[in-house]
């Protein structure tokens, strides 16, 4: 950590400054100059509060060099993360295709669309339960009813299921659930993250619409401090001032978190772009990219989906889709 | 809502869209054009689900003519509600300063604040409990213990107090808090908003960093929806490409939703640019803009606060600043 | 187009709008609704000016069905175009290469650079003589003698070469350049996109920073109203708040214009993330997005290059993604 | 500026750098910790170029601590700039307002909306001549022509004139110009900044769309460093995901530049908007937040201006503004 002092700094309130600092059993060398008085900060300094010394009269500027966060961070823990939900594995050396509809919607419409993505390659059955949706009129999902609908569909097919959590309180009925979804309006739920790292299943944390990278890998940190390591990251686009797609893929996210990070890193195309059309193009560019897995929305009808249907793909188009996917990340994987 | 056709749309899909549509009981007039068909619905489409027109192979694209919000539409409510809190009314007619630190730190950081903000002519007093972090590592709040903290000033001074809920689960602590405040983080916490839908105190909404103020009204509509009414509105900054400030204060959302809304709006300039420096022009900035309140991080100590500090102003501040608003907010009020 | 107008609008205006717009040679069809009224406008509406009609006080909202631009729009002209820049195809049916350093900086550099990217398989040659910079005190590129050094490097290699023009008054020195590019700050530099319409060589437009799809679209319809219709599409990353990157890169960007348009579409992630490491995932998924081809950065010594290094990769670099890119393509067209 | 160097960083090239900084005649001093290691640079390293040190492998981040901005800085120039326009100062001490029409349409109209706007105490005339429109099949503004009318409203009235230069190529025709505007689209039209840097007549210029408070300043310092250091600036939104307004105005802007700028800073609310009803609440905003002037838009009858109709406001309701600005100038000069 590196301060930067005003110019002009009275002496003491400096001197007093290097005092508490070295309570915090950091070391500290200074460099004088022309201009300005530069404090440099040496040893872990994640405890020190950045905003505390921005807030000092005699601080010009403060900069983090060490990344805030260290359970996340590749550079304490250099070999990827591999997640093991109830069999499957996520991350280095596989790709892992989770499909599935927005929202759970009848037996039959959860059943048949699993048996038909898992017969095209699927690995993990996605189906909404309690729906996020902008509008308190329009449908908010089974609920209760819905995860019971997603039990069946796994007992029938084996598959390992993920399906979003939206509230602390609902965290009983998730037991029978693989991955818990934390969505993306909840990525700084903190209060959530927190409760979800003292759990024993693995976690899907998606990105919030206008979080930055290192805010997703903080709330990451959140779940892994309380001891729950087993996260996968997903970007599903970020918010801009773009209006031709519902958001704006991020795909140079998924090298910089390789970069930043050891997490298995998937991509929602789906939600991404809010168009059927678009899954395929941004899919393979996702598999190019380096990522890990995709979540994609499958519907057998879409145009009557309770929600979402414009961006949810057929069946054939998914069993298409998985095929292309598995034939480039072959071609792909000698790459990286 | 009127709903473009694709040209060529197939004529017996039309026809089973027409007749659907009947069935929801709106009625339909078509236009027909040599480039495409339009088909204008008229009667009360609150319900019916644009998304899934939108998915429609038929459909290009769709336009909603009314708003998705009833309860907090000016349209069906034109007269401005405002919101008692305690006795303190928030809205026309008045101008309301909320003032205290970021987080409660302690009995006496508290109850000496309150007296101070309080003699400087704020009339609600915040301070933070539950605090929202980025940092799983850095400060949270003294939770539990800060609301009785807060309750011992409210007691001291007869201020009525606003605090944050970050869970459901903390609702039953919050008995003794006049006005309950989502943070900007949990907007679009729905099973949230649904719960305090359902309670009997008023709730400061603030605005998600990237949310529209489309989103923020729909939210308070959740809450409204449940039958609590008493909202009151808070700009806060939302997140842009400018890094100068912590985020951009969007003060033409005050004239928008006096527009829109019928609820009070009040401005938040501590957290919107994050420099105590910028809290006066921005405050001075949102009377002029027509805004109904001011909320105002106060610290008597501001470099040595637990959070926030570098956006704190110290009570000496606030004092000259709360003349300052009155002043203008007596020369404004005659322009409007 | 479609006028919604407001309620309880004066009858006499809304007949003196209805007349107007026959004289626009446009038919007009309206709707009548218990909350509104709407006028179909059917016929070319194109030279319709929305702004004016959203300025009427009868009028609430307008909304364009057409896309505002036509010889860009691929609902006219449904086959891709394929832009030829001296002998280089570029758009459907092949991959273009486009590879050279940021800034021209001596004829040994360009031309080793332009031998070594040839034999890699680039088939144009990039090299920047006019440099845009943030700061008048940053090197500004060696302007007139650059171009000349241009000119050598495409003699002794038979490569087009493609560099960008910052003001209508460098034209004439671009007579032996083979593509001129239009840099993102210029993209709605209109008089320039004029003078640029009646020239007789393709363009290279690449997307501002901040610039929707539709505005690109807009900016290529400028240049092709004037005559000249050989465009060639660039995106290279929008501004978002994200901070990891330069710029975000907007691959999605790829199908939509795939879409709207039958302009071939390349990307540019060297200026995209503004990170040499990145260029090769962003390039990998620009092939399997469906792009036409990629503009990269590549110098030989990025560390002393003069502008730009450190998104620059070594022609070493370039070698192997070449080849990866390749190989990519080859999978990838068979999916499309 | 601070240079972090990577860990493990090869101890000869380190030196090597070092070296080289000293040519460039900065003292260095170097901080060794555990983990990295840090050279603070002292001196004047304007001339540093932060983008080749960024590019080494050898360095981690690199951070400035001066501002890249030399003429345009109030550290190196504490009093405010005064710009003076034929006479009309502009700048501490007064409020300024221009106005009048987004187009010259015809003689009638710009001498009439002059006079009335004259009258009701706009001290400079706004009036555009070349008009960038996103759409080359949109009115392009009476070009040449239209400067003459300025001119002879110019006469008539006896105000100053401000309208915008599109392109270098312009320049001979705006001789009889006040104020030479720069727009938006153009603020990084570098070119024409520069040529703007060696005439002797004052510029305002405007942020771009998605530009930083830093690259304005460095787009002031473009045409500053030529030798032109009358520069006013001028905030008109930027662009963000907010869709209820046209850009979303940065009011926050005012005092950001009042502490890094000695220049003027001036608000256009009628842009920002794009919404007449909301030029008021804006304009007294900016007033409040220490703006040194407004430019707005007026037209006499906007529903028929050739463009921006909807954010212009009629000659009677900037009367009433004008009076109020001035009230609310007289109470807010004296809280700062």
């Amino acid at each position: 950590m590196i301060i930067v002092l005003r110019k002009n700094a009275d002496r003491g309130q400096v001197e007093h400054l290097k005092d508490w600092l070295k309570q915090q059993s950091v070391e500290i060398e200074a460099i004088k100059g022309s201009h300005s008085t530069v404090l440099g900060l040496v040893g872990d300094t994640s405890h020190v509060d950045i905003e505390m010394l921005e807030a000092l009269d005699i601080v010009e500027s403060v900069k983090r060099i060490q990344e805030p966060y260290k359970k996340a961070n590749r550079k304490f823990h250099p070999n990827d993360t591999i997640v093991d939900v109830s069999g499957v594995k996520v991350g280095k050396g596989s790709f892992t295709l989770i499909a599935g509809p927005c929202s759970v919607e009848s037996e039959e419409q959860i059943c048949s669309i699993a048996q038909s993505v898992k017969a095209s390659g699927a690995k993990i059955l996605r189906g909404g339960a309690f729906k996020p949706r902008t509008s308190p009129y329009a449908f908010q999902g089974l609920r209760a009813n819905g995860l019971e609908l997603l039990s069946e569909a796994k007992a029938k097919t084996g598959m390992p299921i993920v399906t979003e959590i939206m509230d602390l309180s609902q965290l009983p009925l998730f037991e029978n659930v693989d991955l818990i979804q934390v969505g993306a309006r909840n990525m700084q739920n903190f209060e959530l993250l927190k409760a979800l790292g003292k759990i024993n299943k693995p976690i899907l944390l998606k990105r919030g619409l206008s979080a930055t990278i290192q805010e997703l890998l903080m709330s990451a940190e959140y779940i892994m401090a309380g001891g729950n390591e087993n996260v996968i990251l997903c970007e599903r686009g970020i918010r801009t001032f773009e209006t031709a797609t519902r958001n704006t893929l991020d795909l140079s996210a998924i090298p910089v978190l390789k970069e930043k990070t050891h997490l298995p890193v998937i991509i929602d195309p789906s939600h991404a772009t809010g168009i059927a059309a678009m899954v395929k193009p941004m899919s393979l560019a996702a598999v190019a990219a380096g990522a890990d897995g995709l979540i994609i929305e499958v519907h057998n009808d879409p145009p009557h989906a309770l929600c979402d249907g414009q961006q949810s793909i057929t069946p054939q188009m998914f069993d298409e889709l998985s095929k292309q996917v598995g034939t480039l990340y072959d071609t792909v994987k000698e790459m990286y």
